[in-house]
C-alpha cells in the first residue's frame, strides 16, 4: 500500500476566508492510481512550521505532495523549507531564469529581480515545467520518499500534475469508484434500502454522503475486486431504480437537460420564491438553449397576474403560496412559451412570511404538460438558501421523473 | 502567543468529494479571541492516525480542537484516539446515557445499543452538552495543553463551541480585522492603489485575496494597534472610494438591496446568457420583495421579442449579443415592470457560440432608468460558470454605482 499526504502551504489558507481545494483534485488522481491518502494538512508561510510539516509527513506517508509557497515573494518558503528539512542546498538554475524572463517578455514586461528566487532548486531535484505561470514545480526522491512541490493556483497545479508529476508518481494497484446520486430521499431511507447489498460486501467499500437534498453513494474497490464492484453497482441501480438520478456524479440539471434533448422537448419555468434558481441551474449547462427559451420570475402577486395571467381573485382566495396558484403558473408559463413542459415554484423561503398554516419552508411545485398538471406540496427545513436549493432540486427532479414516464 | 491546531477527523474528508468547513467557523472565533491558528489537519477514521495527529498537534500548538469521530459507530474513534494517546482510560457516564436515551424517547424511538459508546469519557475530562445531537463534546487539560473534541455536523459543533467550549478556551489579547470587498478591478491595480498605505504599516497586517471578479482586502491587528488599524482602514476607504462596495464582507447583492430600499426604488431584470443568475442573487437576500418584482429570462431570440417586445429586425441586424439589443432589453423590462431601474444581460457564456468579432466572454450589460440608458461591453475570461458569475457581478455593480450617483 503506497500512502500519501497532501500539504497546502499559505497563511491565507489559515484565515476564515479560504479553503484548500487543490487537495480534492489531487485526491481523485491519487485514488485512480492506487495511492492511499492518509492525511491532509495546512500550514502558514513560516519556515519552521513548513519544516515541521515535512517531518511529520515523512513519518506517516510514502509520497508528500505540497501546493503553494513557490512564488517570488519573501513569504514563499516551500523550497527553503524542504531544503532546510533535508539539509540539501538550493542551487541556481540559469535555464529556469531564462524561461521566466522569456515569459515576462512575452507579456511585454521586464522580470522583477525578486523572481530570481524561483530559479532556485534543491540539489538533485528534478524541475517540473510550468506552462501557466512562473513557478516551476519540483520533484525529489529522498530516503525512499517522493516529494512533489506544486504551485498553488489550480490552473497551474492541475496541468503540471497531469503532464509532469503523474508520470513520476509511484503507483499502486488502481482503485475504482462507482458513484451515484439520489435527490429527495432521506439518507436513512437510502441506507436502509441498500442494506441487502451493503451488508454483504467483501472487498468493496461503501460510503453514503448526505448533503442538503442530495445523497451520494460511493462504492470503492481495488482492481482485484472489479467483479464484486460491478455486481454491487448493478444491485444498487436496481434497488434505487428511478430514485437514482445519476451515475458518476452528473449534476441533476445536466441529467434533465440530456433527457429533454433526447425527447426533443422544451421546458419553461415560472419562479417565485426561488427567484431564478431553477432557470440559473438549467442554463448553467452548455447547449441548454436547445431546450430552454423562457423563464419568468414573478416575485410579486402583480407580476404573477401581469406576466402570467394568473387571476388576481385566485391569488386573493388561496394566497400566492397555494396549490391553485402553482397550477395556474405552470399551465400559463407552458402556454406562453409554447413549451412542452411548464414548471412553477411558489413558496415561503423565509426567514419572514411564515404562518401557522403555511410555515417557512412550505413550497408548491407545479408541473404542466399537454396531458396533465400536477402540483406537489413540500415542507422543507433549514434556512433561506437551503429551502431555495431544495425547491430547485425538487422541481428539477419532478421534471426528470416526468421525462422518464 | 497562544497557538491552536484544528484537526478534522473522518475518512469521508479524505475523499475527493468533501471538504472540512468547520475550521473556517472555528478560525474566525479563535482570531477574535487572540488565539493564533498554526496548522489545520485532516485524518481518517484510523486509531493510529488519530493518535499520530494528537502527538503532532501537542508538539506545535497549545490548544487542539478536533471535529468529528464522536458518533456511535465503530468508525468513530476520536475518544479512543485521545484516550490511547494520553494513556487515560475511558469511563462510562450514566448521566450522558440517560440524556441520549431521553433524546431518542423525545423523537419516539428507542436508543440502539451502539449509542452507549457515546457515554464514554476520558477520565478527568469535562463533558460539553450537545443540544442538537447525541454526541457530547469533551474538554480536557493535560501537560499544559487544552483539548476540545467537538461533533462533526456544523449545526451541532457551532452552538456547542459558542456556549460551552469558548468560555473554557485560554485566550490571548484579541485581534481585530477590517475587511473590504471590491468588484470589477484587477488585483494588481488594487494592490498598486493601496501601496501608499500598505508600505507604511507597522503592526497591522495586510492581505489581498483575489477570487474571480472579486477582491478582498484584510487588515489585521492586535488590540494594541487599534489606532493604526482604524487609520489604515480610513485610508483604504478613501483611496478606493466608490470601488469599494462593502465593509465587512457583505455580499454585493445585499449592498445593492440595501441601497434600493434606502431610495425606495425597484429593479427589474432581463437576462439572457446569465439565465437567472442576477435574479437569483437579488432574491437570495431576505426581504428582497421590497425592491424586486419581475425577472425575465429571455434565452432565445423569440423570447426577447415576445416577452420584451425587442424588435425582431433589431436582433436580425445587430445580433442578440449587441449594444442595441441590450439597450432595448433594459428599457423594455423597466417599462414592463414599471420599475425604477431595468437591467439587461446578453452575452456569450460559451463554450460554443463565439465568433472572431464576438468571442466567448463578450457580454453587454444595459442599465436603464427614466433619465438615461447605458450599455457596457465586457470581455470576460474563463469558463462558462466564471463568465456567468462575472456578468452577474458586473450587472449588480453597475446598478450599485448608479444608485450612489
Amino acid at each position: 500500500m503506497i500512502t500519501a499526504e497532501i500539504i497546502a502551504i499559505g497563511s491565507e489558507l489559515l484565515t476564515p476566508f479560504r479553503s484548500d481545494t487543490n487537495s480534492l483534485f489531487l485526491t481523485r488522481s491519487l485514488e485512480e492510481h492506487g495511492v492511499k491518502l492518509v492525511a491532509k494538512g495546512i500550514v502558514g508561510d513560516d519556515i519552521n512550521q513548513i519544516v515541521f510539516a515535512f517531518r511529520t509527513a515523512f513519518e506517516r506517508a510514502d509520497v508528500v505532495i505540497c501546493s503553494g509557497g513557490l512564488g517570488p515573494t519573501i513569504d514563499d518558503l516551500t523550497r527553503e523549507g524542504l531544503s532546510k528539512f533535508l539539509s540539501i542546498p538550493l542551487e541556481f538554475h540559469q535555464d529556469i531564469l531564462n524561461s521566466i524572463e522569456e515569459r515576462f517578455r512575452r507579456f511585454g514586461r521586464k522580470m522583477p529581480d525578486i523572481n530570481r528566487k524561483q530559479a532556485m532548486v534543491p540539489q538533485g531535484a528534478r524541475v517540473l515545467a510550468n506552462h501557466n505561470g512562473t513557478a516551476p514545480g519540483i520533484f525529489l526522491e529522498h530516503s525512499g520518499k517522493q516529494v512533489f512541490l506544486l504551485p498553488g493556483p489550480p490552473f497551474e497545479l492541475e496541468p503540471m500534475w497531469e503532464q509532469y508529476a503523474l508520470p513520476l508518481l509511484r503507483k499502486g494497484p488502481p482503485y475504482e469508484r462507482k458513484s451515484f446520486r439520489i435527490a429527495m430521499l432521506p439518507e436513512s431511507q437510502v441506507d436502509e434500502m441498500l442494506k441487502p447489498v451493503t451488508d454483504n460486501l467483501r472487498d468493496v467499500q461503501y460510503t453514503i454522503l448526505a448533503a442538503p437534498s442530495e445523497i451520494e453513494i460511493h462504492l470503492f474497490a481495488p482492481e482485484s475486486a472489479a467483479d464484486e464492484l460491478i455486481s454491487a453497482a448493478a444491485e444498487v441501480r436496481s434497488i434505487l431504480g428511478k430514485h437514482l438520478y445519476a451515475d458518476e456524479l452528473e449534476p441533476l440539471e445536466a441529467v434533465v437537460g440530456r433527457l429533454l434533448k433526447e425527447k426533443n422537448r422544451k421546458v419553461a419555468v415560472a419562479e417565485s420564491c426561488t427567484g431564478g434558481f431553477v432557470c440559473q441551474r438549467l442554463t448553467n449547462i452548455p447547449g441548454s438553449s436547445a431546450y430552454f427559451d423562457y423563464g419568468l420570475i414573478t416575485y410579486s402577486n402583480e407580476a404573477k397576474t401581469t406576466l402570467l395571467g394568473v387571476a388576481a381573485e385566485l391569488i386573493a382566495t388561496h394566497g400566492a403560496v397555494s396549490e391553485p396558484v402553482a397550477r395556474a403558473m405552470a399551465d400559463q408559463t407552458r402556454k406562453l412559451a409554447k413549451a412542452y413542459y411548464g414548471i412553477s415554484v411558489t413558496g415561503i423561503a423565509g426567514p419572514e412570511g411564515g404562518t401557522l398554516e403555511k410555515p417557512v419552508g412550505t413550497v408548491f411545485i407545479g408541473l404542466s404538460d399537454e396531458t396533465q398538471t400536477t402540483v406537489n406540496e413540500f415542507r422543507f427545513i433549514g434556512n433561506r438558501p437551503r429551502i431555495r436549493f431544495a425547491s430547485s432540486q425538487a422541481a428539477l427532479n419532478l421534471l426528470r421523473l416526468r421525462l422518464l414516464d
